[in-house]
């Protein structure tokens, strides 16, 4: 299969010419990819300034400063040498242990270590979980409005997406009916964004005891994207999808960006908010951890 | 689709049971995945101590601590707290720069910034790249022996893998021959590993000049894992694939892990050495910057 010659001159047939057609529909998806459309459609001879409406990073403006409680706790880990090593891919130990004993605080049992694997933020943890779920014919349930990185996520690890409404007169509650309605023997999962990512809403303990006896009667696992965790507005206190977690098995996604203000740490992680074992018999566990330990890293 | 009636006694169909098999096929053919079925088949009562022979992390010993320039680099940026938002996915601009012009240095053109995609260590470059070049029915060229990350990320984005030699009898040179043989219409690339893992060598000038004139005769591109880069032994200096860029185009990885023993540290890189663009009209560059920017973040 050559080239003729290869000479310098003549032209060249490159075998590897065009995009992953996977990557360019995905890549639309996003709101990167929506704000590159948008940047783009600008008179660029319009010299007034422009005014970002979707900031979501308040790190970027001084006034918003993570502790120096968590920049000493980086400076000594450097400083120690202690830390320069591979890690284990799950995460190490002692920083399981802290996300394991926080999280629990919220939760009617207690997580271990090794309900926790460590991720490069949250979008980590969606990229694991949706991967781990994708199989073929598989579909999975989002919100709308939501967090365009699921959709993204999804269309590229070929797992269907289908919608549910979120209901604005309803304090942006799930509609539980569409639920029920869209799901199918091929349903594996549904995704909640609490506290909400765009609306805001914190749901209540009862709306999210429903979520989880509607996921329960359709045997649907839960992913509770909770990066806005305690981060509330209105009167509703958040509470954690995984006091639920005996009804139905959860998936909680969190980080240290939002709460810490160190979106650029990269520091996420996903849990098995699981006391009934549901994840591990279902070999959910351990698709989760062959992905981290030995697809995703060496 | 209902469960009944969801009681909490009853046994649930869970319909997200099961393993995604992808990733279990690419999870048994990595070094952790081996590594894992040959420590789970140790015999636990035998108490004598076990030696490992697979060392490939320096820095969990004392006598190799990187340099003091380096911690102090980390400990400037957390405590300027100018670095705590959101970075652009591509990476910081200081960052893509200094990387293009220490790895201009050994070549006969300059890298711009733009040619530089920051990674979180080298395996995300191999990710990237892996990703990017994965279409329908295509295939890609390895070194065997070879690092067997790149087999596990080819099976898991389905891209077909053929394996040619290295020939311990010539100094574990590219069997260039192999490499014309395997090679047809829907080869994308073939990956050199230079300085080589697992063997060590270093490859001539004259070689990969012949690797470069090979892939060009066949339109392939070359990736080029050069983490190992100016840790040499024996007579043979390192070389940059990118010296031949204008022959073929190569992606040049590489990262900081070895030269300066961080690999905890996760920053890598994928270049484009491409002086004459073919990169960029092929589409690759559109497409890493895709996945880069729009998938794999947000």
């Amino acid at each position: 299969m050559e080239n003729g010659g290869g000479g310098r001159g003549e032209e060249i047939k490159w075998r590897f010419e065009g995009e992953n057609e996977k990557i360019t529909t995905a890549g639309k998806i996003t709101i990167r990819g929506i704000l590159d459309i948008l940047m783009s459609s600008l008179d660029s001879n319009d010299v007034r300034p422009k005014i970002p409406l979707g900031h979501g990073d308040p790190s970027a403006f001084p006034s918003f400063r993570t502790s120096h409680d968590a920049e000493d706790a980086i400076v000594d880990a450097v400083r120690s040498a202690n830390f320069n090593s591979y890690s284990p891919t799950v995460g190490l130990l002692p920083a399981r242990r802290c996300i394991a004993e926080y999280l629990s605080r919220d939760l009617p049992y207690e997580l271990s270590p090794d309900d926790v694997f460590l991720t490069i933020g949250c979008t980590q943890a969606v990229e694991i979980a949706l991967t781990v779920l994708a199989r073929p014919g598989a579909n999975i349930l989002l919100p709308r409005p939501g967090f365009p990185y699921y959709e993204a996520r999804a269309s590229f690890n070929d797992l269907e997406y289908r919608h549910f409404d979120l209901l604005p007169d309803q304090g942006w509650e799930v509609d539980l009916d569409a639920v029920e309605a869209l799901a199918d023997e091929n349903t594996v999962a549904m995704v909640i964004i609490n506290p909400g990512n765009p609306c805001g809403n914190v749901f209540s303990y009862q709306h999210l005891k429903k979520v989880a006896e509607t996921a329960r009667r359709l045997g649907i696992l839960v992913i509770s994207d909770e990066v806005y965790a305690h981060l509330t507005f209105g009167s509703n206190p958040f509470v954690p999808m995984g006091v639920f977690g005996s009804i139905v098995p959860v998936l909680t996604l969190g980080s240290i960006s939002k709460r810490w203000i160190v979106p650029g740490w990269r520091l996420g992680w996903i849990v098995m908010s699981d006391p009934n074992g549901v994840l591990k018999k279902t070999k959910v566990v351990s698709s989760c951890f062959s992905m981290v330990v030995k697809v995703d890293a060496v």
